[in-house]
């Protein structure tokens, strides 16, 4: 069923899931396309964004950074939406917006969560490199991971919507780009049109050993966003003075236990000691007022010359979110995953 | 045996220790006084101090940041030295300088690792809150903790040589400090002496509910120099961006192995991208070069109106160093550790 004027279709957030989620986990419903109240703008959604973080938020307790989604509640989601119907003085029907509509094809906002897109080209990059997953990549990398020109830079699922903005600034900066993929697709990908220098599929039996090899200075910025067994290979080979941003460790999303002993939390902070690293998290949204207009000058800049390049994953319809979410927590995706729920 | 001009004693590393060293782990020569060649100096020996980071250049493989105690050598150590005899340009006999001699009564030098002393007042101070140990908690704690006013700031070892600067350098930025000792003594001393707004037993059974119970607000800083159960009692109280310079994981240094699982890695990656915090080790030979004349002005500004105050715990002849040693890994100590070597 394709998106209509008369119905809103949902997906719901059905059960919290047990480890990696599955496709009963939301249910998808319809009702009534919502009527906007006194200064409140109704949405259309022409694309979805589907990202890592939301595995987060179907937990009974969310994250600290955002409140879990409740159940039988709208999944959430940046969004590209048109507005149809507006009581609010900023917004007129027809003008495209970066929402928060979520998993639906209609929502209601009250004007304060929307960005104005104008006649932007291509929409849809509003929800990748032009918009959070790049704006993650740009602000880990240069404000905590400052790579230095001959810096070794170890970025994983370096094809994704965050690591293929990373390694690519990297480069720009002067950094040699050790990128880790999933996939010989991904590894040509990286080598030939993202022009990283060494791109190791972390699937390989030997993955470690190469990491080694590839890295034979050491590495001086591992930008964190998958953890797991990539990190367990890059720990031995930081360098003293080794920044390590963390933006998402997506391997143990769906992990119901802690990791079989034994513990290396000793370990990890006698390396942190000893080679004197910065292990630092963050959260884009803390970002925004200060990094936010810097960021779009220079990605306006780097993406209008061909310097840096953007690969979205599209997968068609509303209906196939639920699989392609599934698919981009196992690594399935190829480029930023984004759902196209309703035609322009 | 007292120190005399004639025989030089020394303890030699004598076996790599099997977790807490034991009196058998280094051992007593006495051999002559050596004579200084071209361009060196004859130290002599008055004060020696005792660090935990020793115990680290006491394994086969040493640490990234200093080379391992060979075996048969004399194990290291800052000490205050007199110059007994020099064809150095720069030092001439009865200089009071600090220096490295080690576990030892006399020791050579080519004079680029001593300092000129002048007619200190208090000698011994210049290996701990003047020193190295003080340098440590002022550049961990300002640097990298960057404690505002009404901060919670958290330290172990607290009436240590590093920790009690640390928690009356908070004090005097404002800081709420909640101080972590081991004994009763020396909680008295952190309260009514060092004026810390809160001081823990670590060893009492609900130590972890009592830090709960001490940080209403949550943890702005924890200056990590212990690890350990401590830790352990700090990560869920880190406040979203909170700071952890990491100069030390001293309950660490004996592990034969790594402790039993699961492995909390995960974990701690997890509350360092929620929290955005930012953990970061140091060693403090990085930064004399642009920071210590900064931290000697303020210590002799804050020392001299009263503001902070050093504490010594004195151990009287090189032949009690051993002891001594292994109490300070077990916290045995109460004040800077310091060896009486010789008479001035």
């Amino acid at each position: 069923m394709p998106q209509t004027a008369a119905v809103n279709r949902r997906f719901v957030l059905a059960a919290h899931p047990q480890g990696l989620p599955t496709p009963q986990d939301v249910r998808l419903e319809t009702g009534p396309v919502p009527e906007p109240g006194d200064g409140q703008v109704l949405l259309r959604t022409l694309y979805l964004s589907l990202d890592p973080y939301m595995r987060n938020l179907m937990d009974e307790v969310g994250p600290v950074y955002a409140p879990a989604v409740p159940l039988g509640e709208a999944m959430v989601g940046g969004t590209v939406n048109r507005v149809v119907a507006s009581n609010h003085p900023d917004f007129k029907p027809g003008d495209l917006v970066l929402g928060n509509a979520g998993w639906q094809d209609y929502a209601l906002s009250d004007g304060s969560d929307l960005t104005a897109l104008g006649d932007m080209a291509e929409p849809s990059h509003a929800l990748g490199g032009l918009g959070m997953p790049g704006f993650t990549a740009y602000v880990g990398l240069l404000d905590l991971g400052q790579p230095k020109p001959g810096d070794t830079v170890v970025v994983a699922a370096a094809t994704g919507a965050v690591g293929a903005v990373v390694g690519q600034i990297a480069k720009l900066k002067g950094a040699r780009v050790v990128a880790i993929v999933g996939g010989e697709d991904k590894r040509r990908y990286a080598l030939d049109e993202l022009g990283f220098d060494v791109c190791l599929d972390r699937r390989d039996p030997d993955f470690a050993a190469q990491l080694a090899q590839a890295c034979p200075d050491g590495i001086d910025v591992y930008f964190e966003n998958v953890g797991g067994e990539v990190f367990d290979a890059v720990l031995p080979l930081l360098n003293i003075g080794a920044r390590v941003p963390v933006c998402g460790i997506i391997a143990h999303y769906n992990d119901k236990t802690a990791p079989a002993g034994p513990d290396r939390v000793p370990l990890l902070m006698s390396a942190i000691l000893q080679k004197r690293i910065k292990v630092q998290g963050f959260i884009i949204f803390d970002h925004y007022e200060q990094r936010f207009e810097a960021f779009r000058r220079d990605m306006a800049e780097w993406i209008g010359s061909g310097a840096l390049k953007l690969r979205e994953d599209r997968v068609d319809g509303l209906e196939n979110a639920p699989e392609a979410f599934i698919g981009l927590l196992q690594g399935r995706n190829f480029g930023k995953l984004v759902v196209r729920v309703g035609e322009d």
